[in-house]
């Protein structure tokens, strides 16, 4: 039922034989970035078919305005939307006066893409037939820097095979761009202007409302047979355009070659008024390292990447390219050097679901971060959210919340809102409790404290507030009970006392109780100072702690399971294998009010209590709830299978862990969803991640400790894996039977293996 | 708080002054319609200010294509909009080369605006300084005919004061209109053809994708000081304009009069070729009766109209003033004439709320029509359900039902669903039973059986299926249960186990099986029919019996109440009282979670299934659910005091029930809810029919019989209505202290009072 087209390969993601159907979907699959940008990977020359143009700015958004069909109270005024930025990559080719279009070609042969996920670049080759009979091999080869992120640079090459050939390069900037996704068909941009000198050519332009200026720049340099030669251009700037032509006479056999560097200079890092000079510095950097030596710094970036984060699976290459293109999509989306940057769903590889920041963030890829970069990353994420705490508090006050209470949003790209279903933007708090587990978490891993006074407290107080507030005392059950809400699991909408919500609510309050003492107790300067602005009062915390120590949970006795809310069991339990095949997936084959009324579960929701909270569970009702829920669940959310995943490797059922790590770790590659074009899901690879590391391997944190469970999928012979843990690294290679550990560094290490201490000491061996 | 500028008068809506923030309101209050077309109460001469421009065709419609925020499968693909229509009103009028426009005269005097409801037409008169001077008297008068229903005619009189004026009349024809409600901004209308012969004008036009072709004519006659005189016109046609300009010099003092006939001719009555000779034939019979014997004929057919459907109140203007509004406008919208037509909420005085039929038409609706008009009007009503049978199965079927069970729709025009909000769409489900129970209380009223064999056996068997199919049985509750719904009550969505909607679900299939069982006795021959063609097995009927028989009602011990849904008692019980004023109403203070997780309710949910089977419930028992539930009602629905009324007026709260009398009554006179402008709330005026006449006149059918226990307001002197049981006409007079009864027809007949049966006999005033 998948597509299987990519050819299976270690390090790189390849592709063979020129399909226009598979356009769109390759677009998406060979998207390449570097954290400030990304772009879907559109042709360089004219593509006259099917195509979804898709290059990305980091942090640049347009809030569009809401358009639903009936409106609700409460809604957000706007909608962030991800921006198609202006285009820097376009290279128009004529060939002895036809334009270049493999859609419009005679004859394209031997076309082959890769995406090399080690050295960071994207290629291209094809032999093509034009209409008026030219034969032409071209070459081309792309890639983000790492190095200097606001450039990118593109080697593009034609050899004329059947004749001599004039070709015409024509390099551009194009600010006349769309969105496939708007409400309201506004402007989006506004070319403020369009410049040359020398070589170069610039496109100032800002968006429409949120006054993000940018400047989209380029150089060409060019070559017969790598020959740099000097070719006078034809230059052209209208209104939303700027190009050079470079016109040239190739022999047969000879290589017409064209290097264009290209980028962004934003006004996130410049003064608005510097961006074009900014822009000729990163250009001279480019031009006078030249693309090959680019080329080579990129493959050193990369190569430090994969050093710390790479996977490696012996014995199945598909579930080795797998990992290694979650990981690689994963650091194109975010590198972790910015704090007002977060990870959206889609990254730079598409526009759907607007805004960037979801509970995805703090849920799921928080732990790759901590584990594969510095600990700043992690702490830059978690400081996200601490800059848009005002605007939580703001969003909970339009919800009619007060005192300071904070509800985060469910999407975001300033800290406002900018979602508008209401059974997810209103009901579906239970995000706020991921952002506080993140705190925890971060501290759990790192040991970093300081966060916590410094920052994290006011979230915290925020958070808790907010879970106070919206906790409502039953007379009925003569306890606090949390109404009308939305848990992870979304098939399900505007329920009474999700256990999910209800256990992370008290959690968080408890959580924040607790570290209002600890910083009181340890970091007096930062409690006054914390207390001075959030001003709160021993009654309401006092209130906190009733609402905390009497929080009701739907428990059913005859099952011995917390159910995942009230009513639960008054659901037909029908099995997911008892559902016909050909009703799945429900949400493409049944109407919305059937789904709701089943008892399937779209995501983990209980379980995902139990993955956060393990520690509060043995592993017999971990094991209860396992096989209570599992079979209701038809993992149709992105982030489901990975903690399905490390649930079942923890109860010891390999073989449904692996089934589930596969469903995660190629679900773009092979296109589950049928959705591949639209883009790449890029939280759920961090899930990918956590399934390896967390399921078979087993990590944890046990009061300080960094603890291993290492198991092994049959299926394979060994794999290994890395952890930054507090400065060291370990390095984990597990095999059928053994468990080599390896450290950096230069102390040794307790570690828990299997529940039983071991000591691991730098560059020495140490199996178990 | 509301607008109190309409004048308190008996027989008249009037408005004194003119006020040019106040023009889209009264052009709603002072609609006026005919059951086949009907306008909102536009000026004929141009107005430059602020306007909402509508006429309407019944039963002419779009089907816009849906959209929303987030689409949910199984929202319908069109959303069918009432269509604002070709105009014919429009009369330009240039006074000394001055185009009259009130909006920019230099001084407008003396406006005066009347809706006479006693005979049906509006009139206006207005005294007017021009910028050029020129001062001029205005007086018009407009209908649409009764009589002739493709017909309206209008008055338009001017008369210079000042000084001789040249006036030109431009009476047009427009068919260039858009719609104030569109969701894509497509074009509706396509002009086919304009034309003219004579003094006649002619646009024929066809809506888009419905393909209904409708002919707007017009033609008129002038006249000086009442006396016809024969102007030759200058011609105007182009794309979608047709005009006819008389010029003429009027000396001052003289009156320059035009009349004007038009209307529309469909293609619902006559063949689409023959729309202009239909036009043709109905303005000769309008000119051969000129303007003045339309307007006598027009007064006979209102006086007809109120002879059977009036209501008097005695020594409260502003009651009186209301209630006959209210009749009045439901007499606009429908007057049963065509079982392809019903009563859209909105009538003819607004595109709000898209589609024309809710289950409004069945709840509230159809008790006024069968009381005050022949059984055949109520009959209309059923069969037009009848007749969308086979749409509502196949709007189940997208819904994953099956085997002939039937869901109508929320809204429609055709029979199609066209609403789009998944809680109200997939989940207010309940609006089938209404349809089940129109059913059984047509055959209550009027004793007419044969429209459950012929047609309505087969309803109540695609209602009883949907409903059978529809519920769950829950192992926990060992009971039948109806998951996710929303019920009367918007304000819960997709919750469990509403009371109405189990109770009327299980009513349904009980009702549905009992008249198989009385179709197969007394019947045979449509039995058979039937039969044959549903095929319903033994085997299915015994399901029905099963579910009906386990049906699980929420009940609460501690209140001995039924609870609205499951978990009704975890909500903070706080009542309407407690709820501070700035706070209300909720549903523009609020977001639409915290409505949804208060106690607080729309309108009438528990006690609108008590209205419907009060003979299912003791007297005791009503009060104990009205003092329950009362409380927490908000009536932010216009369909909610209605209800409200008629139960405290059965529990002889007095006070209560004339205060939510009030509320009904002038809801749109009074604007209560600030949106007048958008049009008016023409099914709760049936609504307001019922409280007086169920509610203060205890009007019920007890076991065939008709049985009345009147009280009345204390604020009252007396009020009387007429009710037409089974062919005969009672006329009820209630004063303080006593009642009188009236009979017309040929034979005695025995009814209740107060339980007690009194016979009463032709034109002989009994008093009890």
């Amino acid at each position: 039922m998948n597509q299987d087209y990519i050819i299976p390969n270690e390090w790189s993601i390849i592709e063979e034989g020129f399909n226009n159907e598979r356009i769109k979907s390759s677009e998406s699959l060979f998207s390449i970035g570097n954290g400030a940008m990304g772009q879907r990977a559109n042709f360089e020359e004219h593509y006259s078919g099917d195509t979804f143009q898709g290059s990305y700015i980091a942090g640049v958004y347009y809030p569009d305005k809401t358009r639903v069909g009936w409106w609700k109270n409460g809604y957000p005024e706007y909608f962030a939307k991800v921006l198609n930025a202006p285009s820097w990559i376009g290279i128009n080719v004529i060939i002895n006066g036809e334009q270049l279009d493999l859609y419009a070609c005679k004859k394209v042969e031997n076309f082959r893409r890769e995406l090399n996920m080690k050295e960071g670049w994207l290629s291209r080759r094809f032999n093509a037939t034009l209409q008026n009979g030219t034969e032409i091999s071209v070459n081309t080869k792309r890639f983000l820097s790492l190095d200097l992120d606001e450039l990118g640079a593109i080697n593009y090459n034609i050899k004329p095979l059947n004749k001599d050939a004039e070709i015409l390069y024509q390099p551009y900037l194009d600010s006349g761009i769309t969105n496939e996704d708007s409400n309201w068909d506004d402007k989006f941009w506004d070319t403020l202007k369009v410049s040359h000198q020398n070589n170069q050519a610039f496109i100032n332009a800002k968006t429409m409302k949120t006054d993000f200026y940018i400047c989209t720049f380029m150089e060409s340099q060019l070559f017969i047979d790598r020959k740099c030669i000097l070719v006078e251009p034809n230059i052209k700037a209208d209104a939303n355009f700027a190009s050079f032509s470079y016109k040239q006479a190739v022999e047969k056999g000879s290589t017409y070659t064209i290097h264009k560097f290209g980028g962004y200079t934003v006004d996130r890092n410049h003064d608005k008024d510097e961006l074009i000079s900014e822009a000729t510095g990163a250009l001279k950097k480019a031009t006078q390292k030249g693309f090959n030596t680019l080329l080579n710094d990129q493959k050193k970036a990369w190569s430090e990447i994969w050093e710390m984060s790479d996977i490696t699976i012996e014995g199945d290459v598909k579930a080795q390219q797998g990992i290694r293109f979650n990981i690689l999509q994963l650091n194109h989306t975010y590198l972790g050097k910015d704090s007002r940057l977060n990870i959206g769903p889609k990254g730079f590889t598409g526009e759907k679901y607007g805004g960037s920041t979801y509970w995805d963030t703090e849920a799921y890829c928080i732990p790759f971060y901590m584990a594969t970069k510095d600990q700043e990353v992690a702490r830059n994420l978690l400081e996200y959210r601490y800059n848009h705490l005002e605007k939580a508090i703001e969003n909970a006050e339009k919800l009619g919340f007060k005192n300071g209470a904070a509800l985060y949003p469910m999407v975001t790209m300033n800290g406002e809102e900018c979602h508008n279903e209401w059974e997810i933007t209103f009901e579906e708090i239970h995000r706020n409790g991921a952002i506080a587990f993140a705190i925890f978490n971060y501290h759990r891993f790192t040991n970093d404290y300081s966060y916590i006074p410094e920052k994290g407290l006011e979230v915290l107080i925020g958070i808790a507030r907010f879970w106070h507030q919206r906790a409502t005392f039953s007379t009925d059950k003569n306890k606090y009970v949390i109404l009308g809400v939305t848990g992870p699991n979304e098939y399900e909408n505007n329920v009474n006392n999700n256990w999910y919500t209800n256990y992370i609510a008290q959690w968080s309050m408890t959580y924040a109780l607790e570290n209002i003492i600890k910083v009181k107790a340890e970091f007096s300067t930062d409690y006054t100072r914390v207390m001075h602005k959030v001003k709160l009062s021993e009654v309401e915390m006092k209130e906190w702690e009733e609402v905390a120590n009497n929080m009701y949970f739907p428990y059913s006795e005859k099952h011995e399971v917390y159910l995942q809310q009230d009513g639960f069991l008054d659901k037909e339990l029908i099995t997911v294998l008892d559902l016909p095949k050909s009703e799945r997936p429900i949400n493409q084959k049944w109407s919305w009010d059937r789904i709701l009324r089943s008892p399937y579960i779209k995501q983990a929701d209980v379980l995902q209590g139990f993955y956060f909270f393990e520690d509060h569970f043995t592993k017999e009702e971990l094991e209860k709830h396992f096989n209570f829920y599992e079979p209701f669940t038809v993992h149709e959310s992105s982030l489901s299978p990975c903690v399905h995943s490390i649930q079942a490797a923890k109860l010891g059922k390999m073989d449904q862990a692996y089934e589930f790590y596969l469903r995660t770790s190629r679900l773009d590659l092979d296109d589950y969803n049928k959705e591949v074009e639209e883009g790449l899901h890029i939280t759920s690879m961090a899930g990918t991640w956590m399934s390896i590391v967390e399921g078979f391997g087993g990590m944890r944190i046990k009061d300080g400790t960094l603890s291993f469970e290492p198991q092994i999928p049959q299926q394979w012979e060994a794999y290994s894996f890395k952890i930054n843990f507090r400065g060291q690294i370990i390095k984990v290679n597990a095999c059928q039977g053994h468990t080599h550990f390896e450290l950096e560094g230069d102390q040794d290490l307790d570690i828990l293996v299997n529940g039983k201490a071991v000591t691991i000491s730098p560059n020495k061996l140490t199996t178990v």
